[in-house]
This record gives C-alpha cells, sequence and structure tokens, in this order.
C-alpha cells in the first residue's frame, strides 16, 4: 500500500502533450496558437473567424450543493467527466474559470481540480498563468490612478470624493488593504480620502472580461464603468476620464481564451475567473463561445453552489450570451448531505441514513431550482471510500422520483476512467431529455421583483426586506436605465439563506438587501444580501508559508 | 517629403522574425527557449548549464550625460550600435531593461528605443511583456500581506509597526499611494498603521531579480529581506515571516531573461529593470551573462547620467557579478550640451560655440569620472539635423584630447547603418585600447568613506555632510553585518550635484546624506541624498488617455 500522492505530485508526473498538439486534436492549426510555453497557449481572434459560423456543441453546466467542510469536489467532477468523455471517443472540451493567487497564498493551495482529475501544468495555472489577472488588476488600478489624478489636477468634472464606487484591487488575500485613507501627505500627494482594495477577480473589469463579445465591446463596456458620482449626483464614467481606450489595451491579450490540457490531455480551457458572490462566478463568454465551436460537448462549471453560481450562470451569463444549456449535472456527496443533516465533521465517515435524510433536503432544492430552468438535470454523487450502499442507493432512489439521472462518479481516484458512468448517464440525457431552457424572470421586469423572484423561487425566502435607502437605489438606478438589467445578488454561498449557519433547506426566512449598485459595464445590477467580503484575508498559517520552489522551478506546497 | 512617423508607426511596419529563428541565429535550439507568442522567449535554465563553460564575449555599456529636456538616446543609441554590429557582421546581443508601465502610461509612453533602432514587438514590451514584473509586484506585495497579517495574527515576533520599512508596490504612477493609512475599519480589518506604496521597479525585489546568480541564490537573497525592525531594534526578515519559498515560487519563471529583436532583427535580451537612484538601474546580471555566453559582443546599457547609472553598474553590477567591461560609450548630444552651457530649451538649434564649450564640462566630468575606473571610453554624439559641423568638431577634438574615440551616430534615422562609424571606432578601442577595470573602492573602505568616495571623486562635491542621525544609522549597518556593501547613492539624475537645477559642472557644494537604509537582499546600502520619489504622479494629461486599441488589437498612443 503506497502513501496517497498529492494533487502536485500527481500533476507532476503527468505525460503532458506539447499544446499545438493538444489544439490539433481539435482541428486548430498552430497559426492560430500565441503559445506560451510550451503547455500554454492564448486562441487568437483569428481562430474565431475562422470557426465562428460553424455549429455549436452541447453545453453542460457542471454545479453542485452548497458547500461544506466536507468538499464536493465540483471542478474535479467538471474534469473528470471531460476525460470520461474523452475515453468514449467524444470530442469535449471543458470550460473552467481561472485561479486567483489570493486563495492560493491563503488558504487551500491551488485550484485546478484534484488527484486524478486536474488540469495541467498545475503550478503554472496557479501562479501567474498567461497574465491575464495580472492584465485586470492594471487596467482596474490604472483607472483608480487616473480617479485620483482627476482630483488632483482640479476635478473638472466635479467628482464628489466621498461618492467614489471605484476601489482598488490585488491579487492576493490581504485584509489591512480592506479600509484605508490614501492621498495623504500634503498638497502633492493627493486629495485624502476613503478607500478600499478588493482581491482582483472581485473586479468589474474581470466581470466585464469574461461577457464582452471582443475587444471593440470590451473597450465599450469599459468606458461605461461608474466610477462614482458628482457632487450633483450625476454618475461619471471611466469614459468621462479618457481611460477607456488604455484600459482595452492593457487588456487586448487577456481577452483570448487560454488552453490548457487535463492529466489525460483532455482539452481544456480556462478564462475568466469572477466571483460569484458581487460578479456571476462563470469563466468568460468567448472562451464557452470558442469552445462550443471547437468541440461537440463542452463542459463548465461555475462558482459556489447552485443557487449562487448556476443561477447566475443561467440568468445573467446565458442571457446575456445567448447561450442555450443542454443539462446541468448537480455535484454532491454523501458526506455533505449528512453534515447538511446535521452531522459534525469527524462523524461523517458513519453510515446514517437518517441524517443523509435530513440533509438529501438541500440537494432536493437544487434540484427543484434547476428545473425552473427547463434544462435537464443529472446528479452525481462524488464517492468516498467511507459511502456506503445503502447511503448511495437512498439518493439515487430520490433523485430518480424527482425525473432526474443519476451516476456515481470516481474521478478524484481514476480519473476519466471513474467518470464513465457519469458520462454515459449524461450522454443518455443529451440524447433523449430535450432542453427547453429560458431563465427565471424577464428583462422586463422591476428590479426589485427581480430580487423577489431570485429569492423566492431560488433561495425558498417566505419575504424580502428592503432596507433604509434600497428603494430609493433601485429607483435611481431605473432612471438610469438599468431597469432591464439582470440581477447579480451577493449573498454567503454556505446556505440557501442569507445566514451561513442555516444548512439543510431553511424556509420562512427572509432575505435583506442592504445595498443595491450598478456594474454598468458589466450589464448587471448588484443587490447586496448580508456582508460580503471583497477582499478575503490570510489565516494565522497562511498556505504561503508551506509553498517552496526547488533550483531547477519545481514547486511544493500547492495542494 | 513625407512626415516624420512615430515610433509606433515605424514598429508596426518592421518584419520580425519569429523568435525561434533570432534564438537560431545565436545557435540556441528551440528546446531551451519558452515561447510567449511568436516574437517572444524565455532563455531557460537549462540553456545556462549548456552554455555556461563558454569564453564571455566582450562587455560594453552604453551610457550619457545628465540628462536634460534636450534628450540624448542612450537607449536608442544602444539599439542602433547594435544593429550596427549585426550589419558588420558581428554577432552582438542588445541587453536592455524592462519598462516599467508607470511612466508608459503616465508621461513618456513606451521605452524600448526610438526611431528606426527601436526593440520589437514595442506594444508587447511595453505593455505586459513576459509579465516579469507583475511576478515581481506579487511577490512584493504576498510580502506586505504576511506583515500585516503577522501583525493582526498576534505579531510573535514582536515587529514594531512604527518601524516598518517594507512597503507595498503597484506598477503604476498613482500618488494617492505614496502616503496612505492601512488597516482600518476595527479589530478584524488588521492592525492600523502609516504605510505608502512605490512603483515596482522601486522593489527591492526587482534588485534582487536582477543580481542573483540562479534561483536558488534568489530565494536566499528574498529571505535576507529587511522588512523592518522589532520593539528592540532588531531586524525582521522576510525568512522570519516564512515568506520567500512562496516569493521564490512567483519568481520561478521571472527570473529567466527574455529574448526578442530589433527592428533589423537583432538579438536582444530584456530582463529587469531597477531603479537608478534607490537600487543600481541596470538589467539582470543573468541576462548579461547568458548574452557574454552567446554573443561575442554585448551591449548594455544604465539608467540616467553616468553619475548614477554607470557609477551603480560599474561599483555594484560588475562587483557583485564579477563582470569586466571591455569599453564604455558615452552618449551627448550638441543639444544637451549646449543646454548645459546655459541655452533655453528653444533656442537649442541654433549654433552657439560658447555654450557648447561652456556646456561642454559636464561631458568632460564624465569623462574624467569614467577613466577612473580604467576601461577606454567612446564618446559618441547622437546627431540632429541643426548640429553644425562646426559644433560637431569642437565636440570631436576635446574628447579626441582626452584619449576618447569619437564618433557621431545617426541610429535614430537611420538605423544599423546610422551606427556604423560609431560601431567601427567601438571596434577599433577594443582590438587597441586594453581595458583594466576596477572597481572606484574595495568592498573593506568603511559606509561613510565609500559615500564620500563617490560624492567627491564621482560628483565633484567639495564635502559631504551626514545629518542628524545618519552616523547612527552607518554604525549601526556595520555592527549588523553590512559594512562591506557597496553603496547606492539615490540623488537627483538631472545634475552632478544634489540640486537639479546646477547643471553643467557643479563645484564646491556639499551632499547632504539624509538617511541611509539597506537593501539587505541586493546586497547593497542605500543612501539618500535628497527627495528622491519612488512612486511619480501621473500629469495633468496623462499618457493614458491617448492610449487606444482597434478591434484587431492594434494599440496607437504609445510613442
Amino acid at each position: 500500500m503506497g502513501t496517497v500522492k498529492s494533487d502536485i505530485e500527481i500533476a507532476r508526473e503527468a505525460t503532458m502533450l506539447p499544446i499545438r498538439d493538444v489544439a490539433a486534436q481539435l482541428g486548430i492549426q498552430e497559426e492560430y496558437l500565441e503559445s506560451y510555453g510550451r503547455y500554454k497557449a492564448k486562441l487568437s481572434q483569428k481562430l474565431w473567424d475562422q470557426i465562428k459560423d460553424r455549429p455549436d456543441g452541447k453545453l453542460v453546466l457542471v454545479t453542485a450543493i452548497n458547500p461544506t467542510p466536507a468538499g464536493e469536489g465540483k471542478t474535479t467532477t467538471t474534469v473528470g467527466l471531460g476525460q470520461a468523455m474523452g475515453k468514449l471517443g467524444k470530442k469535449a472540451i471543458i470550460a473552467l474559470r481561472e485561479p486567483s493567487l489570493g486563495p492560493c497564498m491563503g488558504v487551500k493551495g491551488g485550484a485546478a481540480g484534484g488527484g486524478y482529475s486536474q488540469i495541467v501544468p498545475m503550478e503554472e495555472i496557479n501562479l501567474h498563468f498567461t497574465g491575464d489577472i495580472h492584465a485586470v488588476s492594471t487596467a482596474h488600478n490604472l483607472l483608480s490612478a487616473m480617479i485620483d489624478n482627476h482630483l488632483q489636477q482640479g476635478n473638472a468634472l466635479g467628482l464628489d470624493p466621498r461618492r467614489i464606487t471605484w476601489k482598488r484591487v490585488v491579487d492576493l488575500n490581504d485584509r489591512a488593504l480592506r479600509n484605508i485613507v490614501v492621498g495623504l501627505g500634503g498638497t502633492s500627494q493627493g486629495v485624502p480620502r476613503e478607500d478600499g482594495f478588493m482581491i482582483s477577480v472581485a473586479s468589474e473589469i474581470m466581470a466585464i472580461l469574461c461577457l464582452a463579445d471582443d475587444l471593440l465591446d470590451l473597450k465599450e463596456r469599459l468606458g461605461r464603468i461608474i466610477v462614482g458620482y458628482t457632487y450633483e449626483g450625476k454618475p461619471v464614467t471611466a469614459k468621462d476620464l479618457k481611460a477607456h481606450g488604455a484600459m482595452a489595451a492593457l487588456l487586448k491579450d487577456a481577452i483570448s481564451p487560454n488552453l490548457v490540457q487535463t492529466l489525460e490531455n483532455t482539452p481544456c480551457i480556462i478564462h475568466g475567473g469572477p466571483f460569484a458572490n458581487i460578479a456571476h462566478g462563470c469563466n468568460s463568454l468567448r472562451a464557452t463561445r470558442y469552445a462550443l465551436k471547437l468541440a461537440d460537448l463542452v463542459i463548465t462549471e461555475a462558482g459556489f453552489g447552485a443557487d449562487l453560481g448556476a443561477e447566475k450562470f443561467l440568468d445573467i451569463k446565458c442571457r446575456i450570451g445567448n447561450l442555450k444549456p443542454s443539462a446541468i449535472v448537480l455535484v454532491a456527496t454523501v458526506r455533505a448531505l449528512k453534515y447538511n443533516g446535521g452531522v459534525p465533521k469527524a462523524d461523517l465517515g458513519r453510515e446514517n441514513l437518517q441524517a443523509l435524510a435530513d440533509g438529501f433536503v438541500n440537494l432536493q432544492a437544487h434540484i427543484e431550482n434547476l428545473q425552473k430552468y427547463h434544462v435537464p438535470v443529472v446528479v452525481t454523487l462524488n464517492s468516498f471510500l467511507s459511502d456506503t450502499e445503502a447511503e448511495i442507493s437512498y439518493v439515487e432512489e430520490r433523485c430518480r422520483a424527482m425525473g432526474c439521472a443519476f451516476a456515481l462518479s470516481k474521478v478524484w481516484e481514476k480519473g476519466g476512467e471513474g467518470g464513465i458512468e457519469l458520462a454515459q448517464e449524461l450522454l443518455r440525457t443529451l440524447e433523449e431529455k430535450p432542453s427547453n431552457y429560458r431563465p427565471l424572470y424577464p428583462d422586463s421586469m422591476p428590479l426589485a421583483q427581480k430580487i423577489e423572484t431570485i429569492a423566492k423561487e431560488i433561495y425558498g425566502a417566505a419575504a424580502v426586506n428592503f432596507e433604509a435607502g434600497v428603494g430609493r437605489q433601485l429607483k435611481k438606478l431605473e432612471e438610469l436605465g438599468f431597469g432591464s438589467f439582470p440581477v447579480c445578488i451577493a449573498k454567503t454561498q454556505y446556505s440557501l439563506s442569507d445566514d451561513p449557519k442555516r444548512l439543510g433547506r431553511p424556509s420562512g426566512f427572509t432575505i435583506s438587501i442592504r445595498q443595491v449598485t450598478v456594474s454598468a459595464g458589466a450589464g448587471f445590477v448588484v443587490a447586496l444580501a448580508g456582508d460580503i467580503m471583497t477582499m478575503p484575508g490570510l489565516p494565522k498559517v497562511p498556505a504561503a508559508e508551506t509553498i517552496d520552489v526547488d533550483g531547477d522551478g519545481n514547486i511544493t506546497g500547492l495542494f
């Protein structure tokens, strides 16, 4: 019996193909690649011009129940499922988000799948990758610098320093930058004002990068960003500051999707990674579109649980991008369901059918929610050694009774081989069950009603409480012409409610909306339900303390 | 008669070779390249292992008189000279620094030569290039975040929040970040303290990247960085915070030199770009070493004028890296010399032999200074249409009388062709005049005396005034074991003195040293003479306002 290998050890043993060979599998010639080393490449705009009139492949979303400390393995399942499709001879592409450096250095190490279902080169994807997030940070902070320079140089636009909504960003967890005062030191050192940093992936620019059709649309969207308001309450945009051209120039390469591969050489496009609370939490629309033209099957995922990630994928990304998903794979684990049923983390390894039944309600809620979009659902249990046959059968029966397909998945341990059952179940669903996707609400619905619809239909809230001032804010956003935007609710990911401690399927609760703002460039209205952290902190012992590199560039300590 | 083309227009018309073909000219096989798109590549550590036992080529430094608003064209001359060597059939490599985004978005647009002596792809080199500076910024700010997290998590090391010397960085001009207060907002949001941002190229990590032998040496140097002092006055290092492993991991690719080409396909290695005041202002030692093994002739440059850049190249980089420069090319212009002779900028186009003679003293001082290092000097005038024959002859005669070779250079207008006279003069010098390089002072000299030696021998100061507390600081640095380090004086680049308004060759002045600090990882002591800006501000109309990109990714507005 050997010891269990770490993700990075498994990743390092992979036999990667040169990226041009991975591209060749998809029929992409080398001239359409901008390679970044041997194993990463950007797909050029010229490639899009070549492929844009092809028919689309089928789009499958992988989502999950609410995250628990037990772990669900959504990304691992996405990767394993893609690998399984490869084993079955299907032309499939996996489409994922780019990991942020913050969590990587903070708590969780890498984010590119796990076990034998990983994307490689894992270290490079986790560290700087092809520089997309750095480009987002730079474009963001250039706009910040131009705002403060505008104040310093006479403030011709009359921007109210107290009402600047555009913060700064860094792609790290750095709590000391949450609340700061800038511009201290006298008249030649700027105008003093309160400010703060967010983590880069919380930047509206990341959301824009992920929703833009092309470079020109990106530039237009950047120009529409609202950075704050004048003393008269008029919005001031990046275009007013003449910043959008340079910002777009900084993003000219970042807009191109990145091609990498799995441990089993399945093609994977990793591109963009907005937060799934204050933003829509999906990889880029461009990446998805390229993938749909290049493969018969595109397997993608969205951030956090289905109440946040899938809802935003379906109501924001699919709406804006005119995408039609063909099926949804919903990931759960027996352990996580028992955790939802009240079992402490230490006891999750023991069979407990009552707790499983109690916790199943969380999965049930997500199934019911996803069915409201009229897309067929396949449930998969990401298998653990401690799962018993009785537990697995219980879940399977309940899911099938709700009209869902069901399959066990062993992709962490066995890679693509462990996902064949799921892949076959999914293929059967794609063949037999038509998707009649439609978003939850129409564009024309008033903003407050959109919020109520999501809160009641998806979260299961009994009511929505708009805190003082929110009604006025909503009215103003509608007056400014943003009434037709979809709504992006920022809420805890740990519960269907806005209280992270309420597991299972809470009911009778009220969702409180504290504030609404607009991401005018991205094209959605953000409603804040609770305290949403846009700048994480480091834990007592940051992951960075254990990350190391040897003289040959081999990295250790990334999980 | 056509209109004069902008640098970016000329650059875009260039016929670039695929970077593997440029590498092939140098005998480098594709397996030793990590390409970044078609026209940029990193040279791998494995290449170094292949070439490290070869004999070195000859190393030539290009430097200049003190910068004036008239412009000297040091980088343009460096590029043009390299191109001229190519035309003469010599195996030459140009070795330059990486441009920072701050000035690019701020005042001056791009920084990769000019006219027909440019490095390409110009836009990409100026924007994100291969991500090296982003990696420096990230490693720097990770350490910053770990410092504040250490304070927040109980401050086991007893770090005095008032004596933290490690700031944060961003690669932009952003004056509002010079002086800030971080950690506001209550007990869960960090420990409030004064802080500030520098531009990334002012980071000690950039200096370290440029002086490290290899990845292990880099990690050791990162570990030695002093981030502040305890309440007892004991230094606290990055190693104490266990940050250096992750920082080195973030820099594992950044340490590899970048290969690009000139408009005439001459190979150019661009790598590293530390400030030339608080740091040593040269490209990386690794880049220079690779270049010396790959070519017969390496043409490099150092920041600002010879009093700052060349002095630091000769006393810091050559000392630490054990380099032996064979010759120095000193760049001046007739216009800049007349400006030094008191002529206002608007009148520089008119012949004025008296002003030229008055201003020649600046060039004379730099020649005398460089001769103290026992390296032969070639003076070149970067030619302008308004220069008269009498003016050129005057400079030539004075230079030759001082034992220097002399040549006109027309590389801006004519590319390599315009540098052939200079190239031939340089080749003759390399053949006929031996270099007996030695640094200005020995390691063993006490720090105060090192400062005095540079101030008197190079700047021409009559005396050095150590302000209150500096004597104590020097004593402490010597007690901590840094007495053998070379000294890096941070002084204005516009004058040989510490007063930017004193042009020509000031004398009788006193240099005031306000503060000394140590860059313990880089390996030098920094002495601040005057107010040195480590975070520039944006001007009233930032260059960013005119930068734009079209739908095909073509950038305009970079100069």
